[in-house]
């Protein structure tokens, strides 16, 4: 069976709010991570059609403030499919809701594991990919994934030194 | 001017709500982060006596779920001072309180930039290390400073193609 | 000055927290209702690029549940534009995650006033209408228009008897 | 059995928070929107003596800002009640703390439901009218719900031509 | 220039959610403090229109547990006023919603004190007394306001030495 | 068996947002008292390995204001332990993050019972005291819960006279 990166796109507008922002009024980063995270688990959820746990997160950017009373724009799709894991890409736009004016402000890649209901990892469906564009970021995740492997091994033998 | 890495340590511990958790009832990804970067935030803030904005956060693991109702206690600190950023390590463990197991459960780099009242970068004091602990981490901040933007570099170049 | 519908159409999505929900498991139509006005406060911002308050919600319908744990989609966009009066539309989807099942489960119509920074009504662009579909919803939303003017004045009259 | 009207009213007193409120510091509708359906709620589940859904909101109107930092109260009680259908009243007030001033701004009508604990409809308690004006109350509630029956099923009809 | 007991008396109705409560699904004493200082807040603004700030809060009980999904009622008045400083008493009562049992389960008694813009105390209006219950609180908030600051003179010493 | 101290110490920081706040930018008292409620629960949870609920909290005074922006530290642990109760200190420290300067604002004693899933008080371990200043406030635990015992009692033959 296979899904495709179109069946599980999210988009999510908040505007941002007091409570959101530092004293500077911009959004703090941790805020905008969170809401990548509820795009990514929905996106990843409704491929699999399991719950899904965050298991990494990979090269948050944040290339500019995000400002109170600003819209925020959160997309999410998926850029490749494992045996039991996903990454999703998620990108974040600004809106100045008064002069119009959007700007793309962090990108993340996130990767989740479907679970069962013993949070037990479990299989999901097979990603069909449709255009160069996606045959091109899947390949882009897969060396994420050999780099991110790469570095972690590295330095928990530094740590067991 | 410089401090210690000590005086920037910062603690919080929470207690995980139903607001927190999706519907496995263990805590979303995104609230950890959000936590993870409250703190970091402190830290490099505490450093660095002016408002701070989160530029990055490299390998987010999350090795374990935390469930409703555990505690969570997360732990800052610096690695890495440059001349406005900073890069804080986070730590996040979980604690059964019934049972008063505690778990590791998910470790980050956040890297913070400081900034004066317009939003611009400004100089931070530097980090005074005292242990081969802290002179280690701060080597290994480099490192990945170092991957973290040749890896972008390589990709920004494919997407321009 | 003129904006088309599809210029200021907002899509969210949402998972249903246990803090939106009654004992029962199923959101509170209150929260369906904050959703709705934050979309179609974002699309009546996005046309008229300056503050807008909520003037009057007619007819909002409540056709079934949104459990826990299942996503919320909120569709808005407008119908009708006056001098600086808005009328959007707003549509709500359920999905229940496991089983990809979709369902429209509330509708509403919301009219928001633009406002100069005094709070007084400002002018917005026109609606600039492109289909047959769209030039209905504009007719429909008038004769709403009429009919809640109407209904408002024989209660009025009658609470001043 | 049956129950007063004074059996199930409900009073609440909010303060506006920032995180209430829109740019020019006045509160969403939505927010009231959600305290409206929360008093509802607690009037409707009183009568019933148990759970209650929205069905559906008529006639929202907002007549006036309430600011950050005044006063919301929100009084609610029962107009009309069917076999397992009832209509509560919502009136809001703001009040500035600093002055004393009070001003009504917004007036609902919601329609609730009874349900049982798979959430289908059950019996409610009669209401035992005690005044002209309850009597008034329950007529016009009467009314709005059969306009409200008409216009809806007029569009359903233009919708499906 | 004087204000009565009754002018500032405030009710509020909550239910109680999911994130108020412990993992035993009780109401955690802090949120019915916060919900008991809010109270307290809008009488004392009330009275004295100005802004306020809480002193302290002395013998706060809890005398038996609220479930989530009940409702929860707080009601506050002033008991005692001196020149910038005023205590209100706060009292909870829950209310099961499916059997309509309520009981009184908290009582508290806040000083507050009114402020200027910058901060400083500020004098406020008479409380007029209307009654002998109104007389016999005026006199035990004095004997509760000797006993307190008594007890903390007694602490302060021993600390000190 | 017998638990420590330090065993049950508990650490909170947190950054004071907009809406913890009032209309002249200071943290609400309330909004302290939940924190330092949540901070006591922990260590009493902690201790007792069982959930605990709220029974009394004597003596809050707010000798300060917290201002928005502004971190707030909550430390709590136990000062004596009976039967089934535990007496818990919490004290809250503000920093100005821009200055440095920090001062304590807080100080409360929060009584605890230990109960078991039926909600009945259940047996805690003793606490073995290690030092002299430990000895000295398991002392002033006891008198104040003598001096509150009595007052109440005083009161409440008023009450019923």
């Amino acid at each position: 069976m296979a899904r495709h990166v179109s069946d599980s796109r999210v988009e999510m507008t908040e505007i941002v709010m007091p409570n959101d922002a530092n004293p500077l009024g911009t959004i703090f980063g941790g805020r905008v991570m969170q809401l990548m995270d509820i795009a990514a688990s929905i996106t990843c959820f409704r491929h699999a059609r399991c719950n899904v746990v965050t298991a990494s997160a990979d090269s948050l950017e944040f290339k500019g403030p995000v400002h109170v009373g600003e819209a925020i724009m959160v997309r999410s799709w998926l850029n490749w499919v494992g045996r039991s894991s996903m990454e999703a890409q998620v990108e974040v736009f600004s809106e100045n809701l008064l002069t119009g004016e959007r700007r793309r402000t962090s990108t993340a890649y996130l990767t989740m594991v479907a679970v069962d209901q013993d949070g037990k990892p479990t299989e999901v469906p097979r990603l069909e990919l449709e255009s160069d564009e996606e045959r091109m970021r899947f390949r882009q995740a897969g060396e994420r994934r050999t780099q991110r492997l790469r570095l972690r091994e590295k330095h928990r033998m530094e740590e067991a030194e």
